[in-house]
């Protein structure tokens, strides 16, 4: 298995997830918050660039059942049902419903990995089962979203994590690029703590504008064993 | 003392530098050859954007004691007198010489750097003088020259070293980026070794085109205590 991280959107070569699986990581916490929902029960997530979209989009599906989310520096948009925070989407909220989510820096990488064979949303609450679907991969590129195109350490220290459960699963040694190596690394020195998130920039940020215990759920490694699959725009629950 | 990392040149700022002092770290091997060329008594280095621009600057210089050095894709740039190899740059060939040098990533990163208060070329073969000449600093900017606007581990690895150095004389801890924070991490995993470079991009790059070699200098761990510094577009021994 060849694994190719970029830690930021820029970095990645259109050409460079021709063929392969690309697993998108945001921990905090447009991809936590994807799965969250669709572990909590909503029937699909639509990411979109921006909150105009996610209105027009919404629209057209119609009110009934659709719910419209998203963040613009970490405060819900105004008008919106529900902001970027995974402490909002519990089963009695979502359950059933169609999502239209706009994120600052989420959405917009998992737009970058579409040209992917698989587009495949991850964070610390999904990391096994996102290790077992792509085990039998032949090249995998591991997107983070960073933080206005700059490195993020939440992001990388999860794509460190992800390597380190396929380097334990995997027969032969996974072949890396200069970053794999890198998060690697780092995730060879930390674990995920809401302490250390909150001193990272994407928790900082949180933390400051008083949300800081969305990081309680960004770091809960193995929170959910499912699989998430974005496919024409829409993520579902893998295999659902 | 606040310490912010950029990996790459794109995801700095133009405001980052303001009232820093900018390190510039191109290990493979811009910066290595500049801090060789200096301590075995070239008087200036001048960098440029562009072979074109090397050109025309050494030309007005006088051809007397102006040597042209440059690379594209790791060889010498064709009837230029010099390209980018450290081996290439002893006291019998640069003593008393300007050198007017272009090189693929290094250069751009040093210009990008110029509206800092300081800048400070930086290696592993200079590590320590470096370390000692901003310990005294309020505000310290690691700019990585990275390949082509992607993440590079030998010069990931080189800041991590520099911050490492840092952290030990200084009497309070550093405040670290999230970037300081993951090259602090690599640097605690990883020594720079000849074999650890050849399997990262940069060093994999010139290994393959036969100049391999040139990685035992630029892991040579403070081969020599000296500082440089660009002014006015020139790199000179600092207090020279």
């Amino acid at each position: 298995m060849r694994i190719d991280t970029f830690f930021t959107i820029p970095e990645m070569d259109p050409g460079a997830v021709d063929g392969a699986t690309v697993v998108v990581i945001d921990v905090v916490r447009a991809t936590t918050t994807i799965i969250e929902a669709l572990a909590n029960g909503a029937r699909a997530v639509y990411p979109t660039d921006t909150t105009e979209e996610a209105v027009r989009l919404a629209h057209s599906m119609g009110p009934e059942d659709t719910l419209l989310c998203g963040e613009r520096r970490g405060h819900k948009v105004e008008g919106f049902d529900l902001g970027n925070s995974p402490r909002e989407f519990t089963r009695d909220v979502v359950e059933g419903k169609k999502l239209v989510m706009s994120t600052t820096n989420g959405t917009r990488a998992l737009r970058a990995g579409d040209e992917g064979v698989r587009v495949l949303p991850c964070a610390f609450t999904n990391l096994g089962a996102v290790a077992r679907g792509i085990a039998e991969e032949g090249h995998v590129v591991l997107l983070c979203a960073g933080q206005d195109d700059r490195f993020s350490l939440d992001d990388a220290l999860c794509a460190g994590h992800l390597i380190h459960r396929l380097v334990e699963m995997l027969d032969a040694e996974p072949e890396l690029n200069d970053a794999s190596r890198a998060a690697y690394a780092v995730a060879s020195a930390r674990k995920p703590t809401r302490r250390f998130l909150e001193v990272a920039a994407g928790g900082a940020a949180i933390l400051a504008i008083g949300l800081g215990d969305d990081l309680v759920i960004c770091t809960d490694v193995d929170r959910h064993d499912i699989l998430v699959e974005m496919r024409e725009k829409a993520i579902t629950r893998a295999g659902a």
